[in-house]
């Protein structure tokens, strides 16, 4: 393609745009976004960006409804204005986790999302470690599925620590971590939990591997509530863990969960900047990892038609 | 159609929904729809829609994206359910003031919340009193097009006022003041405001009309901060009116509108239930009709094919 | 883009798409219309257009339906022989007044007329001072709405009038004529013609501004059969106006009308070739200016990707 | 379906839509249809349609793009108007016979009226006797493709000729033909006519089949200049035909035809109403069929869900 | 709705089609299918389906691609048919795993099998036991998704085992084996198969949940290979296993399967006739349910506007 | 266009795109393509497709359904991996008979595929000889459509052959050879078969030209069964040819063809290989003229933007 390329954020995203804009080496385009009085949203394009390859970065966060909005509210201005082509980044997707009919009556909200992107005018979408790889077929417009693991293994490794062993904490996450382990060149433990008996109360819990004193490092996709994890804390102490890492690309941290990370014994919490997080405002326990460079290089190979699978290639 | 009928209301129209359905003598369609800790709107169907002509009324108002949201996800939610056909209420339209480009690289967003609707499912749409009417035609499914002109002859006429005027406060409001005088019975008076000269200073304003010891009545599609009104009502007690009455279908009184009302001397501020209000926090000042009986009878008459612009024949 | 350009033209726009390629310094593309005995329409497309930008021009004048269908068939052919991209520029848009359901079971044709567009093949449409801009909402693909009034400004300035005053005829002519005041560095004045009681037959009429001793320049989008023009010749010859001239992008002079105003003691109508005029056959009264400059510039920006609103910044 | 069903006619085909009604037993819709000064047509449904299941006729004759337009905006109207469902019934197809590119860059219009009639709003379609069957693969929508074969059939056993044979003037039309002449219970006839030299000027015609002594019936779909129809009927005296008749269902008799016809000594032509004729104006040797009782029973058991194919079995 | 109902059956499906009409009490539709010589199937549709709400079922078994385009061709013969509403009724779903990109430039199939259905003219689709439920979210259009856990439930139930235990042989499959167990009121056992090191080979299994002296219910969605389902046998019996039985609703036996089976030590292989078995071929081992009384009723359910997930209650 | 090109091909059309390949000077694109022994299609590109001008060969031919599926799935992955523009190459089109409906209640499977096509994400699409040239207008996107005519022309002018005359075996046939007659310098001649009395077992042949003496040259779009061929063999040998040779673009030679010729005393059989032969297996009759340059000058069009028209100018 090659035409001029562009960068915009909606207002969710606007870090971490601008970290993608000093890694392509140029400036974030320039646009207005405001909410009316009437709690409308506006946008205005700034520049002229007719027969530009135009990239639009917006993550899901709350308020969760106003930023899918604003992005295609933005979406819409940038097609009326000529955009060549519109991509929209979404380093966290939106309504994710609804992905399903599991009970009656229910919507896919995690398609209709797609449906609305495509609708308001997005031609392709990135976005970074789906919770259902299921969800690329949601979308017939190209989309690109990147993924951070390699940010956490590269960090980890750098730390050198001597026993490292990847933890899933489910199965339903045992693929995903087995990537990981796979990067970081360690052996992965299983955590099961399952109600098997006929009543809802009894659990029996299954744990595959040998974590007993080692750096034992769960691997997550999203850290919500973290209620999650700190019942896995809980078990890999039991099974003798030295140390306990947690990593998870997308850091929600809903109400109260810093504090109950904050009081588990875990030795750090790594995560990505794909949703935002008042830096100040984390403990020392938490390690941001940027997913900057690795949306501008999508963003670029995307824009010149270079291979974007090369760049996971050799983890 | 006479397919068996169900509304369902979306959280900003709970209470409208209620009111509609008194008025069609069935209950409210039930579902649940809460928000999850982490921002996401989540909705059920509580009862079987198979084949059934649904009616979903959700308004526009703050949190309007939030709004917009629920009722895109509750029509992709009845569509899965195999709802036979899907009619959106709006009884304020989403985002109505954003639909031209009068800017460079602007959106239009009334066209976008158009396409959102029936990508999500929408077979049909009901709105009152738009705006601009070109609006229906951003639409290609069919859209009935209500007033509540008619609602506010009514009171007013059995007030016995004895000499009223209607008030348009802009020529853009002429047409449809018109057609509120033409229902009263009464004369129109119209205001004008323009910058006339070359600098953007100098104002000169015109009325046309006489409201000299008469009852003023203002005649605005909305209500938003009230600085319009308060203005008019100026102009109008200079030109002579005896009284002021301000009637507006959509009363979104935005911060501080009621204050300014409050003490700008009009004698009542008559709105509808299209965007709902705290009653008790309203001031005996406002007074509010309700639009229940019109939107019922309009749902009634969609469903067993009855006019409806005979509906509005006679006034 | 900066695909090789080619301009094609309908038989409605011949004489102007000629102009237009004179503007760009190329030929006008090569294509065959007729009609056959049996009334139908036949085109072909006498080069090669494989990955062109295309542009087709082509009005709406009488015969109205004739010149659609011509232009719409054009397009098919041109999907057909590979155009790259097809951009339909209409200086005079097609059904422009009917953009709204104003009475029950009526069209909407104005839209109908969008989606007939995009349905044959157009890309992105290209007009001229549209009567409500709503009607850009009617479009999803890109449209570049551009507006000649500065022609009519950069014309009455060379003429060196010692007093010009701008004259809407309606208040909703209003907003257009102030765009046209400023350009031109003159004051506005404002007739309005309003049913004021409650009968159809009073009728009052206000007059905003003051036009005693000046030059009034009545500014319209259009002249159809000249009657309000003529009506309001009137009024501003009663409110002492010195000399009156008329201005309307869109002369499309219908039966009688070039009489009509021939007679009524008017200085000079300008107007603009958006619709074809056999020269020959106006009167000395009328002045014609070309918008084929301004077409021609907008077509190179859409070709090169520079900005169309900068063509009109300064104004 | 059984939704309640309604006829509307279009200005061409008002005269064939008042027989089909009388067929059915009811009465036309109720439409108006002008033409503004500016000629743009205005169309107002002028009777409630809601849940209808709407037929529109409207056939293709001069002038051809006025019609076809006019049905584009009826079925609009319609659509907007809330009819349950839309039928286009087109006697005779515009621009049938532009139904394939044989040269490089012309259009395929008879598909452009395809997808117009469809993004009009059109769900399904009726029409007579297509030049070429494969036009039906044009639709998506379900189109019911009707002949006028049996009317000529029955007409013509009614004449009591005591040795008929049918006649197909190109091999082209043999396949029409031969259905003609089963349903006539006569033998088939086919002139040829080709160049078979590899010059343009040489022409061989072979004539297969005996005419002699027999009344020869020439059957095409449209009679269009007359001038095929007048070498045919040369043909057929050299061959020795006893007397010739001609029947087509399109009698479109362009500028000149009838003339043509009237002295060629021709029997009798045979036509139907699907283009309309003033009938005042037909010289007594044209005989017009109508094909009102067949749209009349075809809408019927559409709206009923008969089966169509049924009408025509036992030819 | 309770339009006309009508089932057909595409070859793949023929006998179950004819099963569940029995259940529903009304004949097969007819209609001819072949192939010709050149290898192009033929369909033609025996009986008027006009205004009918007709499904069509037809299941994926190889011919794979030939019984899908079987059931497109189905599908458009209907809709040009006139069929008021098609349902395609797909017991196994065609390329049902092939639903995410995991490895670059590869398709989603399923996806595009979505496409296809609709695209031909499939208004709505049933199917059972998807092997992942976001395939519902490749669909707009309403899904039906089915289970047939209950069929096995009941029949092991009516066994009288007195000590069962489910078991899923991997972590992804134990949702899906929980529902069975629940249903059954049974304990659940889990099998772990995971690669923990970071070499290839090395192999760690986990058990999880008792089997001992316990009749062991391997539950699955499909029986492929059977070479999953014998590893599993073998830990199964390690675990000190007294009986091994085999659920699974689509039973694909691919060659080899049934041998392997059978010489595997298991008591009962239980599947459904979602693919068609020739049944005289199946050994005594294999017990086959039937899922015609599970569609007939869903099919009759649609069709009236009853409640489906009603169906599945009370499990 | 100028992006970079790549030519892909289907396991039906493997040599015939090497060969396109060796024509243009380019490797074939690598794609792993198989099956699955559940008789799924698989396919992965192999190399990155970004941004490329992508070509994709694949004709019809038994296994039809398969070739035809394969094709999709390979279209679908390209969309997915990014492909700038996908064109569809089919050397034969499937379905191609399947173009109307002739009976009650049929498919119109030809207008089905290019829709398939479309849905796929087929921007283009390229084919050669089709049977009915109106199949063009049963697609929405370009499709160049190349005739064979030529190469037989060359072909056969290269023999040096004294008296050639080209034969139609039926007048269906006569457009396609008139333009092969006409490419070669040479006569035409018609045979004509039809039943022309009342019952179906009469049949009258008729014959037109003059074929004494000279190399009868039978020209046909497709050779199937073979039976139509050895018919007309036999009438022109009656007819006094001197000798006899066959020509068609689409050798399917169903089964038994080869024998059936071999043995009708035909001096030669000149095909291309848009359908597969193993060469091997062609008897010495049979000569087979590669479509490849064409198809590959064609592909560099399309690339380039130059004209394909141009291609088969001077013919």
């Amino acid at each position: 393609m090659y035409a001029a390329r562009r960068v915009f954020a909606g207002r969710a995203s606007q870090h971490l745009a601008e970290a993608i804009c000093r890694h392509l080496g140029e400036p974030l385009g320039q646009a207005e976004i405001l909410k009316f009085r009437n709690d409308n949203t506006f946008v205005q394009i700034l520049e002229n960006v007719r027969e530009c390859d135009v990239f639009v970065v917006q993550t899901s966060c709350p308020p969760v409804d106003e930023n899918l909005m604003e992005l295609l509210i933005m979406i819409d201005a940038l097609r009326r204005a000529s955009a060549s082509r519109i991509t929209a980044v979404l380093p966290y997707y939106p309504y994710v986790r609804s992905d399903k009919k599991d009970q009656p009556r229910v919507p896919i909200t995690a398609r209709l999302v797609a449906d609305l992107l495509t609708t308001a005018g997005a031609d392709r979408v990135v976005t970074i470690d789906l919770h259902a790889p299921q969800i690329q077929g949601f979308f017939s417009v190209p989309l690109d599925h990147l993924t951070a693991t390699h940010l956490f293994c590269d960090y980890l490794r750098a730390k050198g620590l001597d026993a490292p062993v990847a933890v899933a904490t489910d199965s339903g996450a045992a693929k995903r971590a087995l990537g990981f382990a796979r990067g970081l060149g360690a052996p992965l433990a299983i955590m099961e939990k399952h109600r098997l008996g006929n009543t809802d109360t009894v659990e029996v819990t299954a744990f595959i591997g040998d974590v007993r004193g080692r750096q034992a490092i769960i691997f997550e996709d999203e850290i919500a509530s973290g209620h999650t994890i700190v019942g896995a804390v809980d078990v890999l102490r039991q099974q003798g863990a030295a140390e306990i890492y947690v990593c998870a690309p997308h850091g929600l941290f809903s109400e109260g969960a810093l504090d109950r990370l904050a009081t588990a014994g875990i030795s750090e919490v790594i995560t990505t900047d794909t949703v935002p997080h008042r830096l100040a405002a984390l403990p020392a326990l938490v390690t941001e990892l940027s997913v900057a460079p690795l949306l501008g290089e999508a963003i670029r190979r995307i824009n010149t038609g270079e291979s974007i699978s090369d760049l996971f290639r050799g983890e």
